[in-house]
Parts: structure tokens; C-alpha cells; sequence
């Protein structure tokens, strides 16, 4: 195999070559072409090309594509996993890396569908009214940057590295060049062609970058550009200040390495359910990957009088652990990925060790397949480097504490991490070591008996949740569901009258004109309804009968409805119809009883009751389309279908408004889509 | 009057003096006194004083406090407008920084208190269910940060400035420290110790620092601490890129002036309200502040056919306008800030001339009492200066245009703006113009006839829109409602089990365990529900005379309901009752007649119907206190309330939900409160 650049459109096979070898028998896997690109001419390629191919596009267009181009991926995913052992990785932490990315790319697409708009860009939260009338509002919408996404992965996981920064990027609408880490560049190689190949990513859309030093690359980046960087903190400082970055303001993501904490809870004795699972996640995060995972848990934080027992425990479980080949089903972990980690393991290592007492594991095991290695550390508080100091491979080290608020002082000391757990049986102590060390973590996680089973442990990052943790860590964010989506746009806030803004936004803005429609609106197909389509319907004049009979019929007795007496005291005065009656006969009014394209009438939301309905009130309701959304036909959906937000108006006979709401229907296609199964 | 220092609780009396002199006169307003403080100290001051104090509040107390800070400033603006006309400003001028900052004040505490939790920390959205069985969740939440929000302000808005800066900060739980700039530094003096005299600040929570030149300052900030800068460009990317501010990787938010643009659209002619209204605007935000405002018009691009008249009815709007005196009531312009801002201002304006035109304007007319320029430049796409130089004063370049494409490409070159706006009457030219230049600006307005007399105006950053905008502009965020809190705050992603998260959170996660109350919540007052408080109601039977009798009665005869051949072809497969009637029938379930404390249900957000109710169904409701916000009582209401939701869930007679949602109520307080009027 020879892993190429793509660049421009097109594989570059002109460059100097050399070998890329396996870790388990340093035979070569595949030669590396290193082409001698001119980035001012790739970056615009991705702005002029990928950006304008992207941005004609729907977000929820660009997430499908990212949807079934991870299911294409996820047929070829044997011929990955034989790859991936040739870096060190046994099976499960294969499956990490190219399960979990393809997972995670499945998971943001999904999230992107469900809480973005389905328009090119994003219409963000409601309208602002800015004055009294009404005439002047302001919105936020979120657009596609112009620019392109340099994405610098680490050498740990390059395919999930990778899929979990391509997938936001694509998904916003930004062209994304992909810079994997030489170390593992042969497997992010091997899926990246079969992207390619799957025909989802439109021409322009990503490059790959199958270069070590990315030359002057970041003298081309713009204002409209940002970086993602994962890797080891003192680089990606070094590219942060970059005065190339700092003059045009190129937004920059740094995801470092920390000092991530694990703490044992002062109630958990050596007997709790807690123990055991903490002793197992511990040792799972020391081997997983080898210990070469940015979120691995590199602290130990024990109650003083549980230290002896814990050493015991971890001395029994890591017992059944010897490095090996991670071809072999048999190893539960493999080698380092590289000699240079290897030796950079070692230094590290050996430096913490001029500090901390050696619990466990051979220190003179030098080399790839070195052992498991605990040390402990006595007096946390007074030792500065096993804060600060990362043995990047199979290293932890043992802190005891003396009260929780040391415990705490000990997690915080990290100066910022990507993930802190905690494992306790007591809630009250969960919540103060977690208000405790939230403010220097990115994600925490607390465990008891209860959620040990199904927990996704200290070491995933997950689709929905935000990664990425302050200071140490490099204080950026990333993942999070939409929010990584959000990442890579431009947040704008519209300001003029409601019926532009609806103009602008392809979003119906309260307070716009609307354009009545001649059918009723629950005769229209998905494909025909339009935002800002309204019908307005007949009234109906609410009187004390529909009271006594709302009230008899769901049980509803509530004085307000039912006791002139104390109706008279409260804030309305004297009885009023109940708000449940007004919105169903609100529903009474706009409903067309014959079957039609309108399937059902799933959720509601944002209702207020604005102002009371008396006896004799006369009610009238005013539909109006706000917005739609694309739905995936599946296979068990006897019909194409969207989805619909209906906004309600119900005014009284003084025009005023008297409840408001969006309504969420399921309404029929008129034709199918590609998209759909 | 002495301008001092108030740093570690204490005014600084000591330091080096010089005098603070009256643009107007050149008569001393004020003797400064320079302070030399240990910036070390200060800063543990903030970190281990003030964020403690401000940590242990809800976020509505501390918004209360700076709406209460904010009122009582409002009572002593005069002291200020007189001040203020010291620095250069003219009545109307000043209005913008002293009242538009203390509008800007209490709408971020108004948005925070809508928009954010009632605690110390604001829970971020819905919980998210992680596992299948559902005993492994997450949820987001945001924290403040424990270090110092450094606030570095601009010389132009001294009061507007500094109060868009802290109340964010001290909203989220952080304490600031203020550096004004020293050319308007005692104005801003005076409004800080009436801050201080207020009492609603807690020691600690704000530090005032009357120096030129912060010294080693930016060396003793570390990873939970914050910059915000607005300023020059070159200023605040020295500053970012401080090596103590990458090292710790320091938040930094950077606010720079930037060359915005207005357009006028093809379509506007001479004789339309439009055009009026453009050169209104054009010629207003060259003269407020004497142009001394970084979201000021600096480019202002017209359809070539149109050029003549423009300058014809700019030339007609100017010539009305001479500098003075600003304390004048007559004088419509001000001075330029001080002798250091004009002499910058002749030499930028100078180095634009060399490249354009001169339209109007005495370009010998140096000095602070400089007159209106404006300059032409015929072939914008051809020359860099006009897009990239800044006068910072009364001075805008027009800029003819042949397309509109062209004209977005020329508001584009930028290369990010704060704010730019369009002037057109026709909404499809708005919303190419607007989606065209989205992605390099902040904020983007769109005038015609219709919004003009409500429009807050192209200058003016709002409270609850975000402000700051890409590349030249900072890349930075500031405003936005209830996002300015969260830049302060650290978001975090909790993990377990949903109990422990409610624990945590101190706001009910849905799957958590719940305390069936022994009497209805209905009969308890504010104080005395608790979030995860539950009660279950009795249980109720649907029936077909259910469905007959609602539907008669709302007159809702959907074929869901009551056409048995269609409903069998439905996705229902056979009659349902109504959704409206199972939440009707659920409120007669939980709802308790008698007059107590709960005063009314005005919302429900969130309602998701699950599954069908078919006739023969048993339904039954459960009530869970879901979280609660304190409300102020205001003198028009007869008793103290607050805020409670409840989350709502039906199940039928398999435990299966069919429906859930939460509704809004508003319950009375037992007692009242310090914050109520």
C-alpha cells in the first residue's frame, strides 16, 4: 500500500517515499509518499471548491451524507481492524478507535439532524423583539465559515481522531484538510481512500495531508479559518502563537493531554461493590491503548486507609496482565505504538520516579512492550511533578488523602483536565467532590453499583457530550452534539423588520407577514407548505356551558373554573375557562377531520397561556407554518414523511392574544428521496 | 476629585500624581493616582476573596444585585453627563455610554434570570440518557470558572464599556478586575465608586486599576483566569499572545474596531423613503461620538448610478454639522478624545487620502475640533487601504459598486467586521446581501421604511445580540443575552447514575429516583417543594364515551378519532383517543380544586405524545418538582411568588409512557424577600 496525499482533487504519487513499519515486526506496512504541496494553492482549493459545494447544501443533507458514508465504512471495518494491529492495538482498542469513530460520526450526524435546521445554515433560538411595536426584531442564525478546517490529529486514534473533527466540520459546512500523525497514518490512509471512494463527500470537501512538518502551511490560513489540533501540549502552543494565527485571528482548538484524576470515596471500603469497580476501571485505563489515551487516568486518589488495600487489589489484577503481540486474541495489551513513545515513555517515566516510591511493574523494562507500572506518590500535595508530569503509556500513579477537601485539592492540581470520575455510594459526597473539581474539568463522572454496568467509562469521550477540558488540557472544546457542529459557523445576529428576517432566515419570525392560503393547510404535502403559509380559522365563542362541560368531562375542578367565591379573589377576578379547554378547542377549530396528508400531531411546544379566557369570550386561531425538516423514510414507514412546526395564535375578540405554541406534526411526501431507505 | 485604585478592599492612596485634563479646557477634571501594586496579591485577592463570595449565590441573586447596582446608579446620571462632556461627549454621545450601559446592565440581568438556573451554577439543557436500561446518564452543566475576569477597556465607552464587561462576569460567579482606559479614566471612576458605595458588590467581586501600563500583570494570571480586551488590534493580539497567556492557555477575548460597511441596495433611488433614511444613518454614526466607535460606518458602498446624489445629500446632512463645544446643547459634534487620538487620527486620515478622494471635509483641519470627512474611492476592489486602515474619527470612505456581487465582495474585504447593514425595500436583495456577508460579521442589519423608526440603529450593540465579529473584528463574543454569562463559566459533562445526577445538579434528571409526598404539591408553597418531590394521581379509564363526548364538545372530529375505516388505515390501526384529551384528563388528575398556593399554570413546554390512548386504556399522572426560580415581587402583585415546573408523565395501564411534558406554574412564597419591592 502506498499512502498518498489527496490534494486538489486528486491522489499526489510524485514525492519522496519511505517505509511505514509495523510495531509488532518492523516489516514494512506501507510506503509514505511525501508530496511537497503548494498550500496556498490547497487552502484555496478547500475555500473555492469544498466551501461553495458544501454550503449549497443543507446541514441535515451534509449529516446524511456523513451518516451513510460512516455505514460504508462500517461494511469494510475487518479490513481496518487487520491494519490496526500493525500500530500496537489489540481488538478491543481497535475497536475504540474505528467502532466508537464510526459511532461517534453517526452519533453527531444524528444529533446535528435532530437539533439543527434543515436550511444551509442554522436559525438559532427565537426572535428578539427590539421594540414596542413590533416592527423591529433581531435573530441569530449560525452560517458556514468561508474558510477551512486544518485538522491535526494525534497518533493514538486516527480514525476516530479523525471522524470526530471531519464529521463536525463537514456537517457545518467547512472543508476540512486532514493532517494525520505519521505514526498511524497507514490505517487514517486506509479509511480515509474508502471515503473517497464512498462518493458521499462532494469534490473539495477533503483533502489529506500525508506530510510530518506541514511546511508553511500556516502562513496561508485566514480570518476565516480554524484549527483543531490534538496532540501533545507544548506543540500545540507552539502553533496557537503562530504569528500567522494570531494576526488573522484563525480560530484555534487545542485538545491536549492531562493529568486526569480518579478519586475513591471516603465511604468505599474494601468489601463495597465500588471497590471492585473502581479497581477495574483503574487498570482498564491503565492498559486500554497501552495507556496511550489523552483521557487515561493518570492519578489515584485513595482515602490514606484504603491505600494498602488498594495497592493489594491492583497488584492482584494487573498480575494477569503481560504485554504481547495485539494480533494475538490472547493479549489484553499490546506495545507501545513507536520506539520514539517508547522512549519518550521512558524519560517520563523515570523522571516521576525520581519522586514516587515504585509500587508495581519492572522500571528497567524499557522498550515497546514495557509492563504496567504503579508508583505512589505520599505527600500529593507537596510534589509538584505528578501533577504536571505525563507518562504517556501504562502509568499511574497512588495519592492518598486525608479529608475530601484534600482530595479535591489534589484532582484540581492537575490545572485542568480532560475527565475526573469519581467512585462513592453517596450521593451528598458525589456532589461536593464534583462541584469541587467541575470548574477544572471538561467531563466528570461519578459511578456506584447502581450505573457500573451500563457505564461508557472514564476514557470515552461521547458524541453528545462535550471533550475537551480547561487549562492543562488546552481549553478547547470539542464534540458535545451540535455544539461541535456550532464550532465551525459564524454566529450573526440579524437585525430588521420580521417579514426580512423570515426572507433571510427561510424561517418563519413571529411578527412577519403572512400569506393566507386559499386550502387548508392540512391539505398540503410536505413538499407544498411553505414557512409564513397561514390559514385562520373561524371562531367560536367560549361560554359558562363549555366550563361546566370541560370540567365534568376531564375532572378538571379547579376553583379558578368552578368557585365564583374564590375565582373573585384571585388574580383573574371571576371564573375563567380552563387553559386546557382553550388550546383544545383551538385544535377543534384548525383540525380538518378527513383524512389527509397530515399524519399526526406529535409534541408541543413553548405554550403560554398569555391571557385569561372568560365566559362569553370569542376565540379564533391563526396556523402558520414556521418551519420543516427532511425525515429518512425507513423501512418500517409505510409512507415518505417531514416534519412540520405549525405556530398557533389564539386571540379573543379584542385581537388579543390569549395563548401561543408551536405544534409538531408528521406530514406526508409527495415523492421520495435518495435518502430514503 | 483623586482617581483612585481600589484593589484588596481598599481605595489606594498612595502613588505617583498626575492630572486628568478636560478635552473641552484642558483644566484639570482630576489628579490620578498611579498605583504600584503587587499583582500577585491582587489577583489571590479576587481568586480566594471575591470568587468565594460571589460562588456561594444563585446566579438570580447575583443578576438581582446587578440590576439593584444598576438602578442606583441611575439615580445619580447626572453626575456623570456632567463628567462626561469632559471627555469630548456630547449630551447625546454620553446618553449611549452611561444610559445605554446601564440598559445594557439590568437587560443581562433580566436575560440571565429568564434564561438561566436559580442556582449557583445554570444546568445546560436536558439530560442525556446513555445506556438502554437508562441507569447511566449525563448532563451538562456550567460552573464559574475560579480565577479573575481581567477586563481591559476602550477609551470611548468608559461607562458602557465596563458595565458590558462586569455584569457578565459577576452574573456568572467571577470577580472582575477593571482597567479603564486613563484618557476617560475619571469618568469611569466616578461611576465605580458609586458602584462600590452601592453595597450589592461583595468584597472582592470588583477591583479597580487607575494605571497606564499593568506592569507584570498578565504574568499572574493562570488557566481559570479570563481577558477581555476591546481595543486596538495590534494591542490585543500582543496581549494574546503574551507567552504567560499561552502557556496557561488563558480565555481571551479580543474586541477590535473594524472597518464596517453599509450598503445601500440597487434597488433604492433618490426619491424612496430608503435613501433618506441611509444618509440619516450614514451621517449619524460619523458624528456620534465623533466617530470615535468601533462599530462606526466605515465604508459605505452605493450603486455607482447612485454615487452623485449620494454625496449630493451627504454634502447637504454634513454641511449642517461644526464641531464645538459639547457641553453646548446646540453642538450636534464633539471633540476628537485627546491630543494623542487626533494626531493618530490626521495620520490615518492622511494615509487614506493618498489612495482616495476627497468629497467634504478640510483636510488641513487638524486638531481635536476636526471636521466630518469623507473620501472616495473610485475602484474599491483595487485598493487594499480603504479595507484596511481605520481613522478613528468623523471619517468614511464611499465606494460606488456595479453588481451585487460586487458589493457584497467589497463589504467582504473587511475582512471581519463588528456590524455592517444594508438599505434596501426589497427582501429578496436582503437576503442575498445578508447570507453574503453573514460570515464575516457580528451583527448585520437590514433597514427599510417599514422598521427604520424602531431601529435601534447600526451602531448600537444590544444587550441580548451578540456582539464581536471574525478576523479584523477579534474573533470575539461578547453580549448575546445569557451568553455572555457562560463565556465565564467552565461547561462540564457530568456522567451517572440519573439519582446521583440530581444530587449533583440540585435539579430533577429524569430516571432519578423521586419522594412521593405524603400531602398533594398543590397545598405546599414555594419554599416547601423540593426538586424531585413527586406525587402519582389516581387512575382513570378512557372510554369510547371519552372520545365521543371531547370531540363534541372541542369539535375536534379528526379521523383519528372518529372514522373507524380510515383509522384502521392510519398508522393507529384504530380509533385513538384525542392527545389534547389525555393532557386534559391528566390536569383533572393532578390538579387540587381548592383555593392553595398555587396561583396558575402558564406554560407547558416540551410535550411529546409516545403512544396512542385507544379506548379501554387506564391512565394515570405523575408530578415531579422538576427545579424553581425565585421571583421578585413586583408592587403590582398582592403576594410574593415564585417559579415552579413539574415534569409530567401519563402512563396507561403497561407502564408505558403516552405522554410527557412540563408545565409552568407560578406558586406563592410563605415569606418575602430583600429582593422584592
Amino acid at each position: 500500500m502506498e499512502v498518498q496525499s489527496y490534494l486538489k482533487g486528486e491522489w499526489v504519487s510524485e514525492g519522496d517515499k519511505s517505509n511505514l513499519c509495523s510495531v509488532i515486526n518492523n516489516k514494512p506496512v506501507a510506503s509514505l509518499i511525501a508530496a511537497e504541496p503548494d498550500y496556498h494553492s490547497v487552502c484555496e482549493y478547500a475555500r473555492n471548491v469544498g466551501g461553495p459545494a458544501l454550503r449549497q447544501m443543507s446541514i441535515h443533507e451534509r449529516a446524511f451524507r456523513i451518516k451513510f458514508m460512516a455505514q460504508f465504512l462500517l461494511e469494510k471495518k475487518e479490513s481496518y481492524y487487520s491494519l490496526s494491529s500493525h500500530t500496537g492495538a489489540t481488538r478491543r482498542d481497535s475497536w475504540i478507535d474505528i467502532e466508537g469513530g464510526l459511532i461517534t460520526a453517526l452519533g453527531l450526524s444524528s444529533q446535528a439532524r435532530k437539533n439543527l435546521s434543515d436550511l444551509p445554515w442554522h436559525v438559532e433560538g427565537g426572535a428578539v423583539t427590539l421594540s414596542r411595536k413590533g416592527t423591529f426584531s433581531g435573530q441569530h442564525i449560525c452560517v458556514p465559515r468561508h474558510g477551512l478546517a486544518l485538522q491535526i490529529n494525534a497518533f493514538n486514534f486516527p480514525v476516530w481522531g479523525m471522524l470526530e473533527k471531519l464529521a463536525p466540520a463537514f456537517i457545518a459546512g467547512v472543508p476540512s484538510l486532514i493532517k494525520p500523525s505519521p505514526t498511524s497514518c497507514f490505517l487514517a490512509f486506509a479509511v480515509f481512500r474508502d471515503m473517497v471512494e464512498s462518493g458521499y463527500l462532494p469534490e473539495g470537501s477533503v483533502q489529506f495531508l500525508a506530510v510530518d512538518i506541514p511546511g508553511d502551511l500556516l502562513n496561508h490560513l485566514g480570518s476565516q479559518d480554524t484549527i483543531l489540533f490534538t496532540g501533545s501540549a507544548a506543540t500545540g502552543k507552539k502553533l496557537k502563537s503562530h504569528p500567522s494565527v494570531i494576526e488573522h485571528n484563525v480560530r484555534f482548538n487545542l485538545e491536549a493531554d492531562s493529568l486526569n484524576a480518579s478519586l475513591l470515596g471516603p465511604d468505599v471500603t474494601p468489601e463495597m461493590d465500588e471497590f471492585d469497580i473502581f479497581i477495574r476501571e483503574v487498570v482498564s485505563e491503565m492498559t486500554v491503548k497501552t495507556g496511550q489515551k489523552c483521557t487515561a487516568i493518570r492519578r489515584v486518589i485513595v482515602p490514606a486507609e484504603q491505600l494498602d488495600k488498594t495497592i493489594d487489589a491492583l497488584k492482584r489484577k494487573l498480575g494477569d496482565i503481560t504485554p504481547g503481540n495485539p494480533a494475538d486474541p490472547a493479549t489484553k495489551m499490546g506495545p507501545l505504538a513507536s520506539d520514539d513513545q517508547s522512549a519518550r515513555f521512558s524519560e517520563q517515566a523515570a523522571r516521576l520516579m525520581e519522586v514516587t516510591e515504585s509500587i508495581w511493574g519492572n522500571p528497567e523494562a524499557d522498550g515497546l512492550y514495557t509492563g504496567a507500572r504503579v508508583l505512589l506518590c505520599h505527600k500529593p500535595m507537596e510534589v509538584d511533578e505528578v501533577h504536571q508530569l505525563e507518562a504517556f503509556g501504562p502509568l499511574t500513579t497512588l495519592m492518598p488523602y486525608q479529608t475530601l477537601d484534600e482530595a479535591i485539592a489534589i484532582a484540581n492540581r492537575g490545572g485542568g483536565s480532560l475527565v475526573g470520575s469519581l467512585f462513592t455510594a453517596d450521593d451528598e459526597i458525589a456532589a461536593r467532590v464534583a462541584m469541587g473539581c467541575a470548574h477544572s474539568h471538561g467531563r466528570f463522572m461519578i459511578i456506584n453499583r447502581s450505573c457500573a454496568g451500563e457505564s461508557t467509562g472514564h476514557g470515552s469521550p461521547i458524541a453528545s457530550l462535550v471533550h475537551g477540558g480547561p487549562g492543562r488540557a488546552g481549553g478547547g472544546e470539542e464534540l458535545g452534539g451540535a455544539r461541535s457542529v456550532l464550532h465551525h459557523m459564524q454566529r450573526v445576529a440579524l437585525q430588521g423588520s420580521p417579514t426580512t428576517l423570515s426572507a433571510i432566515t427561510g424561517q418563519y419570525v413571529k411578527g412577519s407577514t403572512t400569506r393566507e392560503s386559499e386550502n387548508h393547510l392540512f391539505k398540503k404535502y410536505f413538499e407544498e407548505l411553505n414557512p409564513g403559509d397561514s390559514i385562520t380559522t373561524h371562531r367560536r365563542t367560549v361560554t359558562e356551558a363549555d366550563i361546566v362541560n370541560f370540567g365534568g368531562l376531564t375532572g378538571d375542578h379547579f376553583y379558578a373554573h368552578f368557585d365564583e367565591i374564590a375565582a373573585k379573589n384571585s388574580l383573574f377576578g371571576k371564573r375563567v375557562a380552563h387553559g386546557y379547554f382553550v388550546l383544545s378547542a383551538a385544535a377543534g377549530l384548525f383540525v380538518h377531520p378527513s383524512p389527509g396528508p397530515v399524519l399526526l400531531n406529535y409534541g408541543l411546544d413553548d405554550l403560554r397561556f398569555i391571557a385569561p379566557v372568560y365566559p362569553g369570550d370569542t376565540i379564533q386561531a391563526r396556523l402558520i407554518v414556521k418551519r420543516k425538516s427532511f425525515r429518512q423514510k425507513r423501512e418500517s414507514d409505510k409512507e415518505p414523511y417531514g416534519m412540520v412546526w405549525f405556530d398557533v395564535e389564539v386571540t379573543n375578540q379584542q385581537k388579543t392574544t390569549v395563548a401561543e405554541y408551536t405544534i409538531t406534526t408528521l406530514i406526508k411526501r409527495r415523492t421520495g428521496s435518495p435518502f430514503d431507505q
